[in-house]
Formats: structure tokens, sequence, C-alpha cells
């Protein structure tokens, strides 16, 4: 499948990387792909310059946002929850109609200080904001709950045995996503509902943070145990 | 233990059965006791008249509020999350000063329908609040991410391999309610820190109903998968 993954960051890289060496064809949006590539200091979390982790990646294109949803048949957001909805507009609502649109990022805010808080919450989420945005594009919230590693190899830990949820309001796309979930690895999938289900995804992460805090790992997950 | 509960819901009884079981003193506390036991119709959620319970609990007082705190060493909040400020002011600061406050409950906004949403979020919590209300009772919130059956025999699902976590300001009580956990069957007990952690487990109550919805039963809780 051809596959977009915007947003350079941790999530974006594991997300382009692991959709590669799965036999995607994969290309990373970006709002300046030239700056991108040209930037030597280290991302906010400490990870190494884009250039060298492309350098890894012969095989992923760097391309703007437009670019490369015009070229995809499915886009990844993986871009900052605050900035996600302006880089969709960058790429252009008619490079987004009738495609799958995964959205993975989660609308922290950081204006507060820490922990961030969520905006929106509890009575809208981004996930429907995204869809209400890009009204043709056929969204599905899912894998926000985790981090990168466990995005991208869920056996890493308790050989899978955990949860992660989809959100969204056409089927068909959720078919196609929980497909790519079963190709990460991932065996535990609940598909609980229609987009405003994001909004119980989403206010997750103040108690995945917090247990970040607790545990001194994110290298957790969720697990809903239900009765045989 | 002098254990007062708060609530005469499926919560609250739940909770008040369990510890008398486990041989504590137990008092259930409500606005008007004489009130609560003539009733004779169902309650909300369809539970039978309390009168019928208390035939079947006969070592169980039911009390006012104030009574019911005042006799107790521990007090057990199960009351519905939007009248909890006014039950704990009903049973009087004087009589929660010193004691061991646990605060089982969710701040439910069920007035723009369903599912509901949540009041406070995000920046505050219904522990945070009442820590706030009452800052000689050491406030511990822990429970209320579970349904009341799992809460009271965590076995009867999964041989009890799910989680339940703990926020509060004050080590002692959680030490004390940590204990009374382990009477009640948990197992894997996350204390989460201060109360602020309470936004936390407040807000996994979204993607609970969510659940509840998608699975068709409250008979599920979430287990916090970590590496070995």
């Amino acid at each position: 499948m051809k596959i977009a993954v915007f947003g350079t960051g941790t999530v974006g890289r594991a997300l382009a990387g692991a959709f590669s060496r799965l036999g995607h064809e994969v290309a990373v949006g970006t709002r300046n792909p030239e700056e991108t590539a040209a930037r030597t200091g280290r991302g906010a979390m400490g990870a190494p310059p884009f250039a060298e982790w492309m350098a890894e990646h012969a095989d992923i294109r760097l391309d703007t946002f437009a670019a490369a949803a015009e070229r995809s048949e499915l886009v990844v957001n993986a871009t900052n929850g605050a900035a996600s909805l302006e880089a969709l507009a960058a790429a252009g609502a008619a490079n987004l109609a009738g495609k799958i649109l995964v959205d993975v990022s989660n609308p922290l805010d950081f204006s507060q200080g820490m922990p961030p808080s969520l905006n929106p919450v509890n009575t809208e989420s981004l996930g429907e904001r995204i869809q209400a945005s890009f009204p043709r594009a056929r969204v599905v919230k899912t894998l926000n709950t985790m981090n990168a590693g466990l995005m991208v190899d869920p056996a890493r830990l308790a050989g899978g045995d955990h949860t992660v949820f989809l959100s969204g309001d056409d089927a068909g796309a959720k078919s196609v996503v929980t497909g790519l979930l079963r190709e990460l690895g991932h065996r535990d999938i609940i598909d609980l509902g229609d987009m405003t289900t994001a909004r119980g995804a989403e206010m997750l992460l103040p108690l995945w943070l917090r247990l970040y805090g607790a545990l001194g790992t994110p290298d957790f997950n969720i697990k809903v145990v239900r009765g045989g």
C-alpha cells in the first residue's frame, strides 16, 4: 500500500520505518522538506537529526504534506496534536478526499506546564475535529494510547498481550486499518465505535502520563481484561 | 475497622456488604435514614428497595451521613459524584477530620445526555475537590475505574489479574487503603501519586463507558501490562 506518514518525530519515524519494512511504499510528509533535511540539531525529545534517519531509510521519500498525501492511498497523522489540523490543511482537502486517514495523535496542551492537559477534551476530540474538517477523508483514530515502540512492535511487551483501540465512522476504513495493525503484530484490537468514541481513547492520556511517572518507563500498555 | 459507607446504590451496597463479610463494623450513611428505609420502589439502576438489602444485612447499621462518619475510622464515599460534596458537607467537616476518606465516585454529568461527560475534568478532579473542601480528611481516590462487582471480588475476572489505582496526598492513608484493597482480593495496586493524579483515574471513565458499549458488559477491567 502507498502510505504517507505525516510527522518527522519519534512516532512518525517509528511508523514510517515499520510500514516500509513490511513492504509498503512509504513517504514521510513534512511542512518544508528542504528545511527538515537540513536540520543538524537534535529534536525536542532528543531524537537525532532527521537527515541521519533518512540516510538509514533510503527507500522512504521525504515530501511536502501535499505531495506525500497526493501520491498515497492511506495517510497517517503522526504530527504534534496541537499542529495536526494545520498540517492536514497544508496537505489539502482534495488530497485527503476518499483516503483513509489514520490519526494517531493526541491533543496535548503543554501551555500550562507539565503534565500536559488535553484540548479539546470531554465533549469533543481531535479525531472528531479532523473528521469534521475533512469530511471526505475516512478517518480512523488508533494507536494514540501507547508509545511509538509498542505501536510498531507490540510483541516486545508481554508477547503482545495488550490492547489497541479503533474509533471511526467508516467501517471499510476500520477494516483496512485493522489489517495494518495485525501486520504490525497487534492481536487485541477493540473497535470502540464511531468517531465520538475517540474521546475515550484520547482521555486515556492523562492516566497514561501519570502511569509513565509512577512506573518510570513508557514501556507499558493497557490490556482490557474481559471474561471468557 | 469501623467503616462508614456513604451511598445506598449498587456501589455502596457492594462495598458495605464486602467490608462487613470481612469482619469490619460497617454503617451505611444516607441523607435521611427513615426515608431510605421506607422506600418501596426500585432504584434508578433497577436495584431492589434498600429495606430488602438491609434485611439481608442485619449487622450493618443505616445512619445519617453525620452519625455514620462520627462513629467510623474510615469513610467511603460511594455517593453519586454530582452529589458527593453535598453528602460530605452533610457529614460535617469535624466528623471527617483526621479520618481516611476513600473516594470511589466519578464526577459523571448526565445533564447533556448519554454517555455522560465528566465535570470537573482535565485540569481538576472530584478527588482534588473533596480534598480541598475537607483539608483535614485524608482522602484516597481508588476503585472508581471498575464496576461494583469487581471492586469487591476482583478474582471473579481472570483470577484477579487486573489493576486498581490509588491517588492521594497522605502516604499513611494510602497504606491503610492498600491493606483494605488486598483484603478485597486486589493484587495489582498502582500508586499513581498525589491527589492531582486522580485526574488520570477519573478520565479513564469516558473510555470505560465506550468499552461498556463495545463489549456489551461491564464485567471487564484494565490491566496495566509492563515489562518484567
